[in-house]
């Protein structure tokens, strides 16, 4: 059965076989593709965070990878760092905030 | 659409909040289901990989999360490697013969 | 000999038997000690970004698992993104703005 | 002060703008690095384990970036899972070897 839990992702998407070192282009189609969705996306230097169902995250990011074989690029490696919990959610931005509200707790 | 591309992924499951240091019965009980699975999978020291479709490798690995939370664990962490390629097929064993057999090459 | 190649690394770092499924007191250690040291760092919802010398960066992040162990967490694991290259330097911030400007390229 | 915390390493590095979709050279190289290297390594289908004190299996593996950069590779990003625990020490095998075990006890 499918799941559909609700997760916290977070992609790093490499082109292997380029003959170029940048990747900006193969980073800047899938961030397109990720702010096309109807999925909550951020885009920071070290890869992409992407929150909702399971499925749905997955199959986003199994999109990214054929949208860039579809741009030529033959082989894709991809680091999914990916986290669920079942006690309470979580936006991306409040796992910051609680950090940078504790920082300054023990500043004080 | 539902991404099917092939794909080999490499899933390191983590348990947190868990009371103790082991993770051993976390990992049997995700290896069983593995196990159980029609996909191929291999557990090595630092994960488990798996082969076969995008999205039944990708909900098989959704499935460990729901199995582990299921058995009273409230947040999971995992790191998945997961590459796909359009130029070739490859099982995880052919990628270990091919680098040993270069290596006895390089020692001829 | 020890190596000092400039690099860029992105780590997520879990403390495993924690007896709770909050992270952010350690998340809150290590950054702290992150801004203490003179390595820049950024922290994002999915971990932090370090950038400077290969030896550096990897020793800073060994000195964050000293200081969980310090305080009580008997095991970590950190999953660890690192990037190196011969051809230019580039700060986090700059792969950002190069994927930004070609977005905004690709909507004229 | 340098970290010399004993720990668990698995890495799967990867180089980028090599204009071929093939990876093996590279990792046989690196492989050929890691078995001359006083550490113990074990290569599996999704990367390398390294096991030994942080600085030196960093360095281990900042070594193998200087090496692929050697033979031409311009760009390099590897993907570092990295375990440290204080309550024991445990060799790769032992983890599967429980595993194995449990998951024959379950059996029963």
């Amino acid at each position: 059965m499918t799941v559909t839990l609700h997760c916290l992702a977070d992609v790093c998407l490499i082109p292997i076989g380029t003959a170029h070192s940048s990747v900006s282009n193969e980073v800047t189609l899938i961030t397109q593709l990720a702010r096309k969705s109807h999925l909550h996306t951020v885009l920071h230097s070290a890869g992409t965070t992407i929150e909702g169902p399971w499925n749905e995250v997955c199959n986003l990011i199994g999109e990214m990878h054929e949208l860039i074989h579809a741009n030529g690029v033959v082989r894709i490696q991809s680091d999914i760092r990916i986290g669920t919990r079942t006690d309470k959610s979580q936006l991306p931005q409040d796992k910051i905030n609680i950090v940078e509200k504790k920082l300054k707790d023990l500043e004080k």
